[in-house]
């Protein structure tokens, strides 16, 4: 008898018939003779509806008012799934994150888990329930509700998970597992069945949406294999966890990418002790985060520099640097917000020599040209021109052997 | 420094603009330096909506998980409440039944009120702030959530200014206050300064609909002086408690009438022991309340029994009486469905003789005749024919001296 930690977010519970489909999906599972802990959020546009009715009456609504709010939402689907569940004949009952109880700190709105009591769950497990718990939510020492934050669901299941010691967490969405790449760009686009925490953490931070960063962190953090599934279909999904042996033996599982980059350069600056943080401190002093960055010897004693941001924050960050620029002695600051960032992930290139030199040989291949290049143990990163972005992808997921069979 | 306890109920905050005025009100009493805790209803309409969702998952939705359901609905009050309160820069904090805590018994639905722990409200209160506190529900011993039933908001109010010793406990409503009668049907009508609890009690009985018959039960108990007012208006109200020195002089202080009564005569029944159980036990058997109960000693050793039901059980009533007729040698099934009540009721009777009389006296006036009669020791009951129900209530309103200056 295996025990599983579901977890439905608010797509899969928007509405009456969502619902009652978890209900059956539910059913079947605990039919099949396994003890089921299920984590809903709030129905889709719930949330965003209480925060509406919050900023009509405050514009600014107190934070410890505003999870005594918003934790409704999940609330109401607890009662309604168990509902379904009981009319299909399954022996359920919900919990609030402060029945259960969830103990969090105190930070309201984006509140960080202490301690779950697992007691009242064990017990009903052992009494053959379902057990569904409100995602999102938890519940100070003093009391008073909190919340985890957006996405904080996944970190619910993803901690009873780790509480219950279950065998796995299934984290039920709209898409059917994790891929080698966005299908949309590239149609041979393969669901991997398995995938290392660490890459599913690198693939997620480059803008595959599928699951929080956060609850991938905790995941890992306490050794909980999560498994990505969709609600709408049937299917294994794709299984995050740890590095074993009878993983696939593919050097590369997976291309990242992101439109949303855009770069600055800051040309012949006296190369001198501290440059890096007298350019980087300013931009950090103004709320722009700095995603890659490269610095490189330049003529004449003096240095480029050259960082990446996101592009809403291009303005922004141009306007610091000619800020900068006579400060420093800097000669030219130059910027492009047509670029985007291409990374191959996989851990097979830790004992892998000769991955990077095959990613640039395929580019240049095919005519691109690298601006940037930045590594780490498990991912190669290049910045290129927008327009190369598809052509980019298909032709590394090709050389890498993700294609389609 | 009074101790108020205020209690608003679902129409009285069932916008975000009348959230806001009930903010207004709250913090316009607590800058005079009134303490105040705050009970807030869902705002209208969501409970039905709750009702309405769970009823597509359910046809009898379980309570436990109904509880845990609608009693979001208050939960979103009291935090929008404190927010608004917050933004008029008024120091408040919010406590679901559960937090405060409200202890009930497990009657899922309609839980009765076991014991209040007003050590937090107390310690807030103390502080300068307003206390908001969820009407309607409570908590079990077991940490499940409960509700109270319909109207139990106004139960909660009371509670909290029970075991607050609390100065009043304002029931804010859509009417100004408790009138001598209904001002659709006798314009002349008055709003009464005072009423006492046991005429509230038969008044709402009867069908004033102003408050919650086990509220002011309840607050009769625990001698919590009631005050009925308007959420819209400005005024003083009824205040309901015991009747005391400075009470109005007034023999009849209202009069009541119920449009939804129907009766029924089983004529010519053998007068034998037993016989009134014989055929009432049949009827409570179909779950048939009986209002009136009147047997009258007829002719040759039989008896003719009248009682009255509610109109919308007439038919099924009158079916088990069919079915009763032969089986107890009764005569005649008879019944008449277009009659009302119309009650006088008033302390001051008690202690002045001819009520009945001057009332019996007043309606043969105007030519009415009277079919039952039924008393208490501070209210007299006829049953009239309905087209009677106008003038009856008028006259007797003018007879009684209750016709406003």
């Amino acid at each position: 008898m295996a025990l599983y930690v579901y977890k439905f977010g608010g797509t899969s519970v928007g509405t009456v018939e969502r619902i009652k489909a978890v209900a059956d999906k539910v059913k079947r599972a605990h039919e099949a003779g396994d003890q089921l802990v299920v984590v809903v959020s709030a129905m889709s546009g719930e949330t965003n509806r209480l925060i509406g009715l919050a900023k009509q009456m405050q514009v600014q609504p107190t934070e410890r008012e505003l999870d005594v709010l918003v934790s409704t939402g999940e609330q109401v689907t607890i009662a309604l799934l168990c509902m379904a569940l009981h009319d299909l004949g399954c022996n359920a009952v919900s919990y609030t994150g402060s029945q259960v109880r969830i103990l969090t700190d105190s930070s309201f709105s984006k509140a960080r888990i202490r301690e779950i009591d697992d007691a009242k769950i064990r017990a009903d497990l052992a009494d053959g329930k379902v057990v569904v718990v409100a995602g999102f939510q938890g519940v100070d020492q003093d009391g008073n509700i909190t919340t985890l934050g957006r996405g904080g669901s996944d970190t619910t299941g993803v901690a009873l998970a780790a509480a219950l010691k279950a065998d796995e967490c299934h984290i039920y969405t709209d898409v059917d597992g994790v891929y080698t790449t966005d299908p949309r760009v590239v149609p041979k686009a393969r669901r991997l069945d398995k995938i290392t925490f660490e890459e599913m953490l690198e693939m997620a931070s480059l803008g595959s949406k599928v699951l929080q960063i956060r609850s991938v962190e905790f995941a890992g953090k306490y050794n909980v294999a999560l498994r990505v599934l969709s609600s709408f279909a049937e299917g294994n999904g794709t299984l995050i966890t740890y590095e074993d042996s009878n993983m696939e033996k593919a050097l590369i599982s997976g291309i990242a990418f992101n439109r949303d980059e855009a770069k600055l350069t800051l040309s012949g600056v006296p190369d001198l002790p501290g440059v890096a943080s007298k350019i980087l401190g300013p931009v950090a002093a103004e709320n722009i985060e700095v995603d890659m960055i490269v610095q490189n010897v330049g003529a004449n004693g003096t240095t480029d520099f050259t960082f990446t941001v996101n592009r809403n924050d291009y303005l922004r960050a141009s306007n610091v640097l000619e800020g900068l620029r006579d400060q420093l002695g800097a000669q030219v600051v130059s910027g492009d917000d047509s670029i985007v960032k291409v990374s191959i992930v996989g851990v097979g290139m830790r004992s892998h020599a000769g991955i990077a030199s095959t990613m640039f040989k395929v580019l240049a291949d095919e005519g691109i040209n690298i601006q940037m290049i930045s590594t780490s143990e498990i991912k190669i990163s290049v910045v290129i021109a927008e327009k190369y972005l598809e052509l980019a992808v298909r032709a590394l997921h090709t050389a890498f052997g993700l294609d389609q069979a």
